[in-house]
């Protein structure tokens, strides 16, 4: 199995990066894995940590409609080149955490997606350089006000609420591109979302390189590819899951806004 | 004259809050000053440092058409509700530095703003607090490429560009509602835009409340609250100065993206 880089946060509060181990234990890191971290021989039992997401980005650019049958799905043709939006990182969520639904929205989907981890520092990149600048492979689950996206025009609010953006449950180094993304509602055995990563219209280094053209990528950062056809609704109680091959799977549930604890960010 | 908080590069290259005083000398701060930082006993000589931007934002959340007559200069009607979108902040430029012209655009606009500096985490917070939240005011230009603002329909792209959030010079803790912000390009004598920032749409306090209903609002975040009427095209070579009644005036020169050196990015 890949090594699988994690992020916890510890008994005493403090946040740090590991390797999980088979049995769950984590083996620290003394920084983040892509800043040079290297393993201590400090160890987490499996109950003495709490699994954060991965990375703690400084921004989040994501990509749409850069499936084209979830263009299609959408009416609307892919694009010509790469359609930029970016979510704050104040949406970011750990696995096995809280959706809060919104009281504005009366429509929220989920978008299933393959994200990347930026590894180096990344301005105006050429395509044959920039898979060099990915340090690995997550999973995110793109969460959309999808009548807030329509009202605003501009997709910011509709994507930009606390908790819109799960993302883990680990980083990968590397990934097939056959791999199959697939996403399942409420332990469906048919996946709602079903394709393979290669489906994208823009690749992974395609994306970095034309993202660095316009800002500079830092590390720890994340892209997000787009989402597959096939999304669709989520309502409170439900539970759901995003799995690609040879990472694993995001799982989080949907509850409502206000019967929540007050969430709190955490930011290295 | 007001307090006027600034962000600094030392000689040593770290960076430093601070108080700026009459004579362009820095009194050091211990933290930021939204973080309860204190004023030490070191000061830096007026040749001993770089001003930065005042702040390092995690998030800059903006609004558009923001004022009725900048709107209709750009045919359409004035939003119902606030209209949000981010900029990510890559973009931040401290003052007196070179906002560079993309090889991408053909038409880069300038737009002059008053620019909030959140002190408090701020999250579902009522009109009624919202003001308590604003630790203080400075001044931004909302650089924007306007031919692919049109093109992408999304305005990430469009802005944001490195280099396209000129921010500062110092931040002061209040402003006068009927202050005046007025935009000058290569020092004429008439202003570009001149509008009171009484003229906008949502007010301040409107705008951090609905959005902090939106996404959490952490301490050095910025709210870039819409431009005026007025806006314009930028070329290389051109100076531009954004003045703001009882803050001062943020100047940038325009280059050209391949001429300057690679741009650094500060984080605290």
């Amino acid at each position: 199995m890949a090594q699988r880089y994690v992020r916890v946060q510890t008994p005493s509060g403090q946040l740090r990066y590991g390797l999980l181990l088979l049995d769950r234990r984590v083996q620290l890191l003394d920084a983040p894995p892509w800043l040079k971290g290297q393993l201590t021989d400090m160890e987490l039992a499996p109950d003495a940590y709490r699994l954060l997401a991965p990375c703690a980005p400084s921004k989040i650019v994501a990509v749409g409609k850069n499936y084209v049958k979830h263009a299609a799905e959408m009416g609307t043709a892919a694009p010509t080149q790469p359609l930029l939006f970016l979510k704050p990182p104040t949406t970011v969520l750990p696995p096995d955490e809280v959706i809060l639904y919104p009281p504005q929205s009366q429509r929220v989907d989920y978008e299933g997606e393959l994200a990347l981890v930026i590894g180096d520092r990344c301005s105006d990149c050429p395509p044959e350089e920039a898979l060099t600048k990915i340090w690995g492979y997550t999973i995110a689950n793109d969460v959309t006000a999808r009548d807030l996206q329509k009202q605003d025009g501009q997709w910011t609010r509709a994507k930009g609420f606390d908790t819109f953006c799960p993302l883990g449950p680990w980083i990968v180094r590397e990934i097939s591109p056959s791999a199959m993304l697939q996403t399942f509602v409420n332990n469906g055995e048919t996946p709602t979302q079903s394709a393979a990563i290669s489906e994208m219209a823009f690749s992974p280094e395609i994306l970095v390189s034309y993202i660095s053209q316009v800002m500079t990528l830092l590390p720890g950062d994340v892209v997000l590819t787009g989402t597959p056809q096939g999304i669709g609704p989520l309502n409170v109680g439900d539970r759901i899951r995003i799995a690609i091959e040879g990472i694993g799977s995001l799982e989080n549930v949907v509850g409502r806004k206000n019967d929540a604890e007050p969430k709190k960010v955490e930011t290295d």
